[in-house]
């Protein structure tokens, strides 16, 4: 049947609740969103599978939850006060803001010739090409543009009384850092050995020019973000061990394997730091774009922060006595991105043989918002079906809905991804069994109630 | 044996990794803290813990979450822009920075008077009331106060790429905003009906001048508020509803009764739009301090909105047709806070029966960092032991530990608060039955290892 689009997604994310306009009473914040109450479900269940895997179920890792706010000197070793900047131009007669890199890599995309690593051009080159090729504002046409000047993506803030360059302080634009930043006090308080990762779930802010695509580019977003820290020599090797398992976690939770692919990085692509980095591409709905970014960092974070704080963060092995400064692999993964991600890809229109048709969010178990939905047949059965709500309600996140026919209930939950919809009914009360209908196939079979708490469990697994 | 006190808390915290100081090897950033391996499991917990009684357990509420950077205009409507700030006072001889309020109060209690609502003195009577009683510097012991000046604790920050008033947005000082402006998006999404709460775990942001006691007050914190909207009239019901339901909520987790209580606010501390006000207060080690913040804050926000924004967040009754706006009961605890008292409330220094002494964090099963470990009695065992591991890890963070002596492992998980230490032996191999002892009692019995995982999970029911 049809294709999702974003506006689709956009639009049933506000119908049902996973996703609102953030401040929409006020005319919004522009491109901020709020969470509603499947969205949250959705995006902590993602966060949850992510923290499952990553770091609880795996004994290399180990968890860590760091402030936003850091002192500034971080940012200073990190290079993001020296260089995390976008080229900036205004067109002079309408006033709109661009990238430039983006100007360039549109027009090259249009002239179907490939663009490679603008990020590395330089202000005065990329102003020539624009000017040589009588590149267009997009919006009203002019050829007036306004010099280019880099402009920090951090969001900056004062913590203190006084507003002065003395309390200036940062929201930070990574999680990673205050990994690095704590690589030592982690590693002896856990008494963890080489190689050990360290994961984190948490808030960044990038002050984006050209946010956009819903929550594929927001200012305010969030990561899961591992650092992995291994011996020099070795890691090529935890490098492909961690692509795999990424890939795995997505395949595992039901991502569509034509949807995804890997985009290793080309030599002149890589960061001077970077033995290997490769991305992890979605077909989003505007097509492919970055889902997580996995990287061979090398030694370049720790000793960055050895040379500016002055601290060891090096490691000795407590076997050879060896000391090094470990090699580091970061898989990097936007927790709204990949929500988005789940969200297309379980999208799906089916016509039904009685020639109506239904949306249904076909999200793996372990993410749908509600896991079961029960339906008192009748009004009659409340208190009884009451009774079975409780006992799920005990293990999972559940609905009671009781209002319009089961068909209705049924499409509304298809809508929501719920993946099973259990039907109490007259004769429930006399054989202690209840009718659970599948999700995707539709498919229906009595059960015991019994069994219903196991039946759901064993269908989270994942 | 020996009193817990606040260093007590803050060493062992660094030392096992619950906490470490922010920023730490670039000397810190003023009372920063990060949540190192164990911390982050605990504070996951509590959070999780809240959101399974009060979002998803609770029929009558649903779940958010808001973006933490808002259109200010949120913020003028709260009220937080005009009046959301603290009376600043300077010592023009050794710089060091007071509140005046602070000031006060402790002058007062050093008399051994009741200091009440100085936060509603104004400026000129703070100021003549430290000069006529004289009041000192506190660090350098000069009588050379600066005027007071209003502060606001907002932290600001540019949102786009040039920094004016027309740009300013702020870092949310609380999340309850983010759910009354989402008020109606959220009724209509989840059709809820009146009274219905919406819930949400966030950070906030307050640009404190004296923060302090480790993660009692801190600038960058988390909340998990409620706001729970029902009709006019039966505000004072639901409010007596939520102050049982939250102490219920700490003392089915384990908190010690001696060390909760409410305070009620007196008529003459209740905000004007408040019709009643409690803390559940904790016993820290520094003293009773506020833990709970439980309001009734009438119709004062959502009209504030209505006002504001020209949006209306009126609610029509489906059965009666009556349209009124709703009263609001909010709930407001701090994530952070509340994982202090729980730490505070944990620890225990024993003396034992051989004449040493351990220390035990007597954590309630649910927020023990880890649930179990494994120990294998000998290295030859460590292969059976591990498939005993992977088993419980399906279901519960567990840890394996194999270095040391039984005993030594026995103290290093009191230490963190492990409930079941498992050890694994030889004869294990034979009957298929392991040692399980007991944190808080000692307690050791033999049990079969395909029982663990209902025995643990029985424990963490709360
Ligand atoms: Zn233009
Ligand atoms: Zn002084």
């Amino acid at each position: 049947m049809n294709q999702v689009t974003m506006e689709k997604i956009v639009s049933l994310s506000k119908s049902r609740g996973f996703i609102f306009p953030g401040s929409d009473i006020y005319g919004g914040l522009a491109n901020s969103w709020d969470y509603g109450p499947l969205g949250v479900e959705l995006k902590n269940n993602i966060k949850q599978a992510w923290w499952k895997k990553f770091v609880q179920g795996n004994p290399l890792n180990v968890g860590i939850d760091s402030a936003i706010l850091m002192n500034p000197e971080v940012w200073v070793a990190s290079g993001h006060v020296g260089g995390f900047n976008d080229p900036l131009m205004d067109c002079k007669s309408c006033k709109t803001r661009f990238r430039a890199d983006q100007i360039i890599e549109a027009h090259m995309a249009e002239k179907g010739e490939h663009a490679d690593a603008i990020d590395a051009w330089g202000n005065e080159k990329m102003e020539k090409y624009i000017a040589d090729e009588g590149i267009k504002c997009s919006n009203c046409g002019a050829i007036n543009f306004t010099n280019i000047r880099q402009f920090n993506l951090m969001f900056k803030t004062f913590q203190g009384a006084v507003e002065d360059s003395s309390t200036e302080i940062y929201l930070r634009p990574e999680t990673a850092q205050g990994i690095f930043v704590n690589f030592k006090a982690i590693q002896r308080a856990s008494r963890k050995k080489i190689p050990f990762g360290i994961g984190q779930i948490g808030k960044s802010f990038r002050n984006e020019i050209t946010p956009g695509n819903f929550i594929y580019r927001i200012r305010e977003f969030e990561q899961m973000e591992l650092e992995f820290f291994c011996e020099p020599g070795k890691d090529l090797e935890w490098f492909a061990y961690w692509k795999e398992f990424c890939m795995n976690w997505l395949l595992r939770l039901g991502l569509s394997e034509e949807n995804i692919r890997f985009r290793d990085h080309e030599a002149e692509e890589l960061s001077h730091y970077s033995n290997a980095t490769t991305d992890i591409e979605f077909r989003f709905p505007f097509g492919w774009g970055e889902l997580w970014g996995i990287a061979d960092r090398t030694d370049f974070d720790l000793k960055a922060h050895m040379s500016q704080s002055k601290a060891d963060l090096s490691y000795q092995d407590p076997t050879t006595n060896e000391k090094y400064v470990p090699y580091c692999i970061e898989p990097s993964l936007g927790a709204d991105r990949v929500t988005l991600a789940f969200l297309a890809d379980a999208y799906n229109e089916e016509a039904l043989e009685d020639g109506t048709s239904r949306i249904v969010m076909k999200f793996h178990p372990a993410l749908a918002p509600f896991k079961a939905a029960i339906f008192p047949l009748s009004k009659k059965l409340n208190d009884n079906a009451q009774e079975v709500f409780n006992t799920l309600a005990e293990h999972f996140n559940v609905d009671f809905d009781d209002s319009g026919s089961i068909g209705k209930r049924y499409r509304r939950h298809d809508e929501i991804g719920t993946p099973y919809c259990i039907t109490y009914d007259f004769e429930s009360v006399e054989d202690q069994c209840v009718t659970i209908r599948h999700r995707d196939t539709m498919e229906q079979e009595r059960i015991k109630i019994e069994d219903l708490v196991a039946y759901i469990a064993k269908g989270l697994k994942f």
